[in-house]
Formats: C-alpha cells, sequence, structure tokens
C-alpha cells in the first residue's frame, strides 16, 4: 500500500494553470500534488556568444527552490553563492528536454528562458517543472504567433515527464517525498507525446535493478505520461 | 492624476493570505496590488555563532525577486553567484524593522529566518515584504506558543511599512511601478501599532525635498500604516 | 553628558585637507574627531554599459576599511572574497548622494568614481565619507574645467551629511562610536547647501521613536550640515 | 560504417593499468582508445559532517579535465573559480555508481574520495571513468585489507560503464568524439558485474527514440559491460 | 643619469612614522618618495587552524592597494572578489619574510597580522612595506612586552628590503617608478641587520642578466638596506 | 649524506618526453625523479585584451596539481573556487620565464598557453615544470613553422630551471621533497642556454643565508641547468 493510498499507477491530482505572472510571455503553475512549480517562459532578443549568427535560436532553462519549499529550510543559493550540484543538473535536464521538440531553425535568432521556481516541494520537482515548462513554453510561442513573430511549426510535439520506482517491492507512478525517500530504485522518464523518449535517468543507489524490473517501470512511465499529455492539451486548449 | 486613478491618500487593494505553504511554522502571501510576495517564517534551534549562550534569540530576513517578477527578466542571483546590492540592503531591512518589536530574550537561543520572495513586482516591494513579514512572524510565534515553547509576549506591537513619494508635484501614498520609476523623491516608512517611527528611508536622487515635502509624505505614512495595522489584525484574528 | 563631553549640538573637529594623492584628479582627507577616510575621485572616460549613448555621464562611489581602521581588526574584504552588506549599504549611498547635485548632462558622457576609504573608525564614517567626497569631487570637476572639458555649472550645489541620535535621552549630534554603539536610535542626514534633503536615513533597532524624537533629530542635522558646508567652501575656496 | 572502422558492438582498445602514482592507495590509468583516464582513490579517516556518528563510511568522486585534453583548449575550471554544470553532473554519476556495490558499514567511518583526471578526452570520459574508478577503488580496499582495517566483503560486485547511441540509423557500442558528436542519441549505462542496472542515462537531444530502439542499446550495453568486468577481473587478479 | 637625478647608490627619502593608526598595537607611515605604506600589526590570541597546540605563534601579512595609489585607477580588489596574483605574492612575500627573524615559540600561541595598505604607489611597495612593517611589528612586541606578555628576544634582528635594477646600462638603488617602467633587469633583495639575506628575487623579463651583474645588484642592496637599518634604529629608539 | 645517496652536485634521473597528448601543439612529460609533470602548449589566434592590436604576441602559464600528486590528498583548487596562493605564484614565474626567451612580436598577434599539470610531485615542481615547458614551447613553435605562420627565430634560447638548497649544512643541487623539508635555505635558478639568470628566488624563512652561501647555489645551479639544457637539446634534436 502506497503512503497515499493511491493505485500503482495512479497520478497525483495535477493541475496546469497558465497566466499565473503578468509579465511573462508564458507561464504556468503546475502542481502535482503538494508539488508547486511556478514556471515563467521569457522571450529575448539575444543569443548565448557562441550561438550568434547561425540563423538558429536556444531555449534554455533555470531552476531554483524557494528555501521553505522543502521541510527542513534549505539554504538560499544566492546567498550560499552558487548552484549546487542537483539544481544544476535539474536545469540542464528540463533545457534539453525542451529542446527535443522545438524546431530552433523555425524559433529564429532568439532565446527563450524558462524559469522554474518550486514554491512547494513533495517529490518529482523536476518531472512537475518540464511537464508545466512546456504549457508555459507553449503560451510563449503562441504569444510570437499572434505577432506573427513566427511561421510554422516552432513546437513539433508535447513534452512531459513523470518519475517511477519500485516501492515496497511494487513498481509505482508519480513518486511522492514519502514513496521516494523509501523506494529502492527510481527513474524519472521525460517523453513526447507521441510516446518516443527523450530522456531516461534511472538511479539505484540502494540496489541496482533489472531488465525487467526497469521495462516494468518504463511502462507504468508512458502510462502517466500520455496522461500528463491530455491535461496539456486540455491546457492550451 | 494618479496613473492608477487611485486618492493620493489611497493604498493598493492589499490582501494578507497565511498558510501558503504547508511546511513552514509561519507564511503570508502578500498582495499590495500587482506586487504579491511570499513569505515564509522558519523556526530553527540553532543562533549565528556571534550569538550563542547569551540567552537571546535572533530574526533575520532573506529576499529574492523569481527572475520574471519584473517587466524584463532578471538575471538569477544564485546563477550570477551574488546578491546585488539592492537585495542586501532590502533584507538587512527587513530584519531590523522585525527585531525592533521582538523581545529576543523572550524568543529563547532560537532563529526565526523570513524569506521574502517576490512573485510579481510592481513597485513598493519591500514595503509588502516587511508587512507580509509581520504576519507570518505572528503565525510562526502562534505556533511556538502552542507547543509551549515560548511565554509572555514575544511581539510587542505590529510592524507595517509604506512608500510615499512627490508624483507630479503631490504627496501620494503606496507609489507604484509607474508611479516609482516618474517620482521626483520617495521614501519608505517602517512603523509600529502605535504610530512610532522604526525606519525611515528617504531618497531624492532627482530633486532634493524639503522639510514640509517630508512631513507631508510623513503624514501619509501614518495613515496608510493604521490601515495596513488594521489588516494585520483582522488576518491574524 | 556626552562621553566626549561636547554640547547636544556640537560637532567633533573637522577637517577636509585637500590634495592628498598626487595621481587623483580631486582627493580629499576628511576627518570628524578620530574617523580619519580619505576619499579619492577618478576620472575615466568610460561608461558602465547600460548608460553608453545616452549623452549624460555618471558619478559612483565605492567605499572600504582598512582591516585595522577598527578597535578589532575587521576581516579584508578583497580577502573574503566579497564585499559586506553594510559596505554595499553604503557605497550606494554615497553615490546617490552625490548624484542628487550633480547635473549628468552636463558632465558629458564620462565617469567619476569616488572612492572612500576608512584609515580609522571612531563613528560616522558614511557621513564623513559623503563630507569629504564632495570636496574630491569639486576638484576633479575643477580639474576639468581647466581642461576645458566642461562648459557650465556641473555641481548644483554643496553635498553634506551628518548622524544625529538619542543618547541618554537627549538628542545630540555627530556621534561618535562610543555613542553610536549606546544610542537608543540614529538617523543619517543628507543635506544639501541650501537646506534641503537627499537622503534620510533613521534606524531603530531598539525602540521607535516618535515623530517629535525625529523632528528635533532633524534639526539637529540642519545645524551641523550648515556648518559642514561652510568648511566645504573654505576647503575649496 | 563507423568512422574507426569498429563492428557495431566492438569496443575500442581497453587497458587497465594500475598502480601509476605512489602515494594513492589505489590509482588506476584507464584508457578506452584514445580517451585516457588517470583515477586515483584516496582514504582518509574523515567523514563529511552530516555522516558522522552513523557508523558508516562513505565514497565520493571528483573528476576534472587537464584543459588540454580536449581538440580546442578549455578553460581550467580551477582558473575560472567553479566547476561547470557538465563536470558536477558527471563527478555525481561516478560517486553514485561506486557507491551502489560498497557495503558501507564494512568500510567503517571513512571515507574513499576517487579523483578521476582526463588526460586525454576522444569520447567517453564518463564511462572510462568509472569503469576505471572501480579498479582503483578495489586496490584501495585491497590496500585495507593487507592492514587488516576492514573485515569481510566490502567490494559487493564490480562496476562498469559503457556508451551507447544511435549513429547513421544503427546502434553502436562504445561511442568515440566523432561519432558521439554525430549521433541521434546516446545513453550511457553503468552496470554491475552479474548484469543489473545501476544508472541508466539516455538522451536524445535531436530525435526521440522509440522504445525498441532504446532495448537495442541497453543489449549492446550488456555485452560491453559483460567484457569490461571480465578485464577488471583480469587486471586486479 | 636616473630620472630622479639621484646618484646610482643613493635612495629616495625615506621615512617612517610611528603610531599613525590609535587602535592598533603596531603601525607606521613608511615613504620610500612618493611611495606611502600604511602598516599596521595587530594581536590576536588565535591562530591558523593548521597551528594550534604546537607552543609556537604566527606572523602573517596581507597587502592591498587603493584603488587611485596607482596612476590609473585599479580596480579595488574586494569588489572584484578575489586578490590579484600579485597582490598574493606580495603579501607572501611580507609574510616569509619578517618570520624570519621572529622567534616564533617566545611569541606564544598568538598571530600578529601585519597589514600594508599603499596609500600610493611610485615603484617598490613590497619593499617599503617589508621595512614598515618591521617596524610596525617591533611597536606590536614592545606592546606585548610592556604588558609581560612575552620574555626574552622575540625579535631577533631587523629586516629591510630594497630593489636594485640595471636601468639605461647601470645597477642602481631604490628603483621608482619611471625607472622600473623602463629597467632591463630588476631584483628585490630582503637582509636582516647583520646583512645576511633572507629573499631575493630576481626578474629579467627583458633581458638576461649575467652573474656579475648580479653581484652588483647585491652590493647595491647591502648598502641599501644597511641605510634602512639605521633608519628603523632610529624610529624605534 | 643526502637520503637519495646522490652526490651534492647530482641531478635526479630527468627525462623529457614530447608528443604525449594529441591534441596540443607541443606536449611534454617531464620527469625530474618522482616528480612528474604534464605539459601541453596551446596556440591560439585571439590576445588578451590589454595587447590587442600592439603586433606582438603572448606567452603565458598555468599551474596545476592532481589532488593525489601529493603525500596526502590536497583539495581540488576547482573545487575550492580558486587557486591558492602558491599556484598564483608558481604560474606567473613559468609564464615569465618563458617570455624571457621569446621574441614576442616574431611570435606575432598569437597567444601560447602553457598548462603544467603535476601528475605525480616529489620536490621540484615548478623546476620541472620550467623545464619542460620549454620542450612543450619549441614544439608548438616548431608546428607553426611547418606551418609557414613565422619566420626567424621566435625562440631566442633555451630556459631550464633547478633548486638547490643547503641541506646539513652543504649545498646540494635538485632537492627532493625529503631534503626540500628539512632545508635550512632554498633557492630556485631559471637560467638560458648560454648561463644567463632569467629568475632567482632564494628563500630562508629558517636561516638567512650568506652572500658566499648564496653563491655556492648559485654556482651549483649553473651546472645543472647546464645539464638541463643538454637534455632539451637531445630532446628537441
Amino acid at each position: 500500500m502506497r503512503p497515499s493510498r493511491r493505485a500503482p499507477d495512479e497520478l497525483r491530482a495535477v493541475s496546469l494553470e497558465r497566466g499565473v505572472v503578468k509579465y511573462a510571455e508564458g507561464s504556468c503553475m503546475v502542481k502535482f500534488g503538494d508539488t508547486h512549480v511556478l514556471v515563467t517562459a521569457t522571450l529575448e532578443e539575444r543569443l548565448p556568444p557562441w550561438l550568434k549568427g547561425q540563423g538558429r535560436g536556444w531555449v534554455t532553462a533555470e531552476y531554483g527552490m524557494l528555501p521553505r519549499a522543502t521541510l527542513e529550510r534549505t539554504r538560499r543559493e544566492a546567498s550560499a553563492g552558487k548552484q549546487n550540484g542537483r539544481t544544476v543538473e535539474i536545469q540542464r535536464l528540463i533545457g534539453r528536454s525542451l529542446r527535443a521538440t522545438v524546431d530552433l531553425e523555425a524559433l529564429g535568432e532568439r532565446q527563450i528562458t524558462v524559469d522554474c521556481d518550486v514554491i512547494q516541494a513533495d517529490g518529482g520537482t523536476r518531472t512537475a517543472s518540464i511537464t508545466g515548462a512546456w504549457v508555459a513554453l507553449a503560451d510563449c510561442i503562441g504569444w510570437m504567433k499572434a505577432r506573427n513573430m513566427i511561421k510554422g511549426n516552432v513546437l513539433r510535439d508535447n513534452v512531459a515527464a513523470i518519475s517511477c520506482g519500485i516501492y515496497g517491492g511494487t513498481p509505482v507512478l508519480d513518486l511522492d517525498y514519502a514513496e521516494d525517500s523509501e523506494a529502492e530504485t527510481d527513474a524519472n522518464f521525460v517523453m513526447t507525446g507521441d510516446g518516443r523518449i527523450i530522456e531516461v535517468q534511472g538511479t539505484a543507489e540502494k540496489t541496482p535493478f533489472s531488465q525487467d524490473e526497469f521495462l516494468a517501470l518504463m511502462a507504468l512511465a508512458r502510462k502517466g505520461v500520455a496522461r500528463l499529455v491530455d491535461l496539456q492539451k486540455m491546457a492550451v486548449a
């Protein structure tokens, strides 16, 4: 039995609320249960130096947690003077995930920066971030289309992400913090709307897992992502 | 005429919503119009090294802005590797303001850290932060009382803050961004529930102001703070 | 009775010695009693990036303390790897104060950097810095005039600053360290030669002060600044 | 045809040379073709603060590249003042991978730090690092056993890692730089001697991959890791 | 002919003024012509961690330049966030030079920190710093003796330093900036009162020098240091 | 008797192996006994900003130690976030030493960066670095000549370096770690192929040395450098 009494293949309550910050070209408050992430997408007419003059744009991401998003207060990274390794890892993952379905040529020589700030953390902040980031990104691209800044299909497909893990011997979907801290292994899957894989990250610090276990997690993830993509489509409709 | 069509002595719509983050001992989402700040108060059984063993506690504050709280995206301080001068100034102000009405001996050898994170900025983020911080702090102290951790009156009075400025030649209360960027001079007042002054910061980068102008601003501020203190009392009742 | 036996409205011995560093376009060793600050003004034909091409110049300030300017040695900020919050606050204040009376258009596309380095600290380092900085700035502008680099009146008025506080229940002028560390409240006033206010910073960490107390401090400050402005005029005559 | 003319399931020439640095408790120069990594394992009788007094030890890793390990010189991280995101990601991966087969209780309250420094980089530096790190770690543990510092089986199994990717439409094993920069997708697999999975990281920045493609990569990886584990066993025999 | 019209073996006017900062246990304003360095010596009852409990004390030094000590303004190191290589080199040299004649056992478990801050720089700031630092150090040790904190001879000998160089083909003593920037080679000598060598640093970036040239510089240096030691003895008498 | 049983004027076994890193324009693994340093020379068509447009090139150096090059593991500088004072001192010395025999005009507007990374440290890492760096630099310049990028004689002479010290009362050549940590005084000499001096750094933290002792060290150094220059000539022949 999961601590939250969910079925093994049951997501937490998911909500995707758009337009939550008035200045941003796109924004989304994404909630996976008690995990709440505020995502904004910012369009800028500038590029990283190494990308200038190549006729392509760029999508990048930054990730942060408010100090008291967590059970115990976490030190503010701005005050510590640097982003820790986990933060760096997550924001690189978010950026790669989004770029996988963006047509950077069609975007033109511009940069979209997606900021994911965790307001409350109860496990799965990176998967919630990616799922909400796609919504903010879609709104940002919609904003550009409304101003005739781009033509054609910049966003080729949906992108959503979910975690799975083996908890008490059973493969389960969408781990919350109580499960995540007890799970033998867990994996994060980033997938497209048509079911292909963008990123897989499986980690088994306690007990290495077998190929069959891994396939069971992947099957759960496909189901979860399909549901998240449906919710994204409803949100941006 | 003010851009917002408010009367010279009229505050923006103010709201103080408590209990917005489930882990924090106290929290408050404070809104002064389109300025939204999420405040949390964290209790920790530890002290800065220089305060140990003196039988007193400490209250400190940290301040941050989400990158897209502003019209243009601001660089994330965690990524820049340091807090800028404005951030440092504001968080020191918030800390001093709160400590002025806390009985640090009665608090005991503990630290309360108040985090003020600006979700959306439309002028007056520091005054909104202080006003909301008092509510989060009061809830944190209530949380301690409910657990018999403290006796007596840790919080001696309310603390609230408001900005005033001379806009188009007229003294006005609670400047929003449109006014703030045009004002000849502006001042921030932090005051107690009984009308005394904790902090005054008046700045006249464009045109120095006369003593009479300054007194007019102070009179407006007293009115504004009295109203904010009423709203705080209703919020925590 | 003040520890220094001064009358409540009595400044410490003030001296403003010009031309103390041979390379600088303007320089001043300012002493308020045992508080000694070396100020230099540097003219550079460059601007911060955000100001380029606007036909205006800039005046900025940096502040530092030699490690043993204080009773106990303070850690060298260059070795600590960053400027602390107090330093940042003070140097921003000095810069704003000077800019309030400089005609930045008349200055042209150039930057003047004022460096205030505290050689010995006995309270009031920020007010001494501002008062001496005006002298160094005036000399730097004189240096430019002598070379026909500018026309007209770049410096519209004098700027000087003084602290006041309530010590032993009495409002007193120009606090030294012994008073400052005991004062219930204190405030710093930056004013122009014609008696208008540029900056007011009043802080009451121990006991909030009433409006009447604040007005008494302001009256003392007007007197003190008027005397400092006289001394500045004599110094640059 | 692969640029190196290797068969799709063919590793580069692998060598694992032990005892290459005289001071270290364990060391290994690992070569996967032209990718050369110098690994040392250091035993220290100290622990990270958060682990003290729990009766367990710790294994951690650091990763670096010599500036001219690469085609173009890379800026030295010590001079840049921080480790970049890629470095942080890799060293966290190496540490997690090694810990998955170490019995931290049996290790006792000690820390082993594994340093992986890339002398020459031709793709696959992280998989070579992990594979060589296991050898250095095994030697370090052997060093402890020879001194009766530990009993029983600290190292439960081998750990090795390999990359796979889809190059020119074909799944291939052990990508070199020429392949890696052209591959549609690639994945790194960290596995145990008995064929279970410790870490999977699949990334498809260009073209998302299907589940079948992913399974093909995993099959190649199992073969490659089995071969690497054989080589490790020969090396430490 | 030297730009300053000095004879080849002629020092600039040297002055050593003691007691220039009221808080420090020892202080000295040292002037070698237009090079002015303010030196303080601070006694602290603490030690660097690696030296604790060994029955010995420590002497260390820090060096800095005020931003406008130089012809062009130099960026403030506290603001740049780090000390540059030249600063680090010089402060290490000063510390080593002083320690060479201090009996660290006789000093006891205490640290003396010598701060050398350049007010005005016209060449030879490191040699002036060392020469003045010895005076401040001697005063600090005198301060301790007057309080019966130490017995016996903590300071075994004088230490002074001077630069020499080959300018226009002629070996000359005590280079000023005009000479230093034109000299083919230069060397700094740190010597004791009895004529022995503590440090020699000879650098020939433009033209390597012969052994005879080096010996000519050393002979000049012995003469110069002997004169500086006489001045130190007069200063502390 | 020296711990290594070498004669007082005997170098350790020296080897200079070229071409050890495939990407670099020049490279050398230099060994002085158990001190091993990997040196690479990188040619780049760019210059430091302050040197642009002057028709001259630049040679600079960076130095690092792998964490376990030493008996005890040293903290990785990239992870500590800065290069320590010793590192900065050494890399500046290497750069100055090389520039002394390079004709920067003949090099043209390009930069050569020499990276010296210590694989194993047993004393004399800076002298080994300089000696090996000259070989890598010579190969880099050869690489340019082979491509007709330069004409004439960019490298005017050889540069090599050696340490000497007084150990057990006797002047000895090429100190290893066992001697270095016990020596009363030591000095590093950087000299040209024709026997002239580029840098001398003599340090006597324990016991100041006499002029005669210094001359004895210098005589040893001349002998040692002459031998190293012979080895360099054989290596690049």
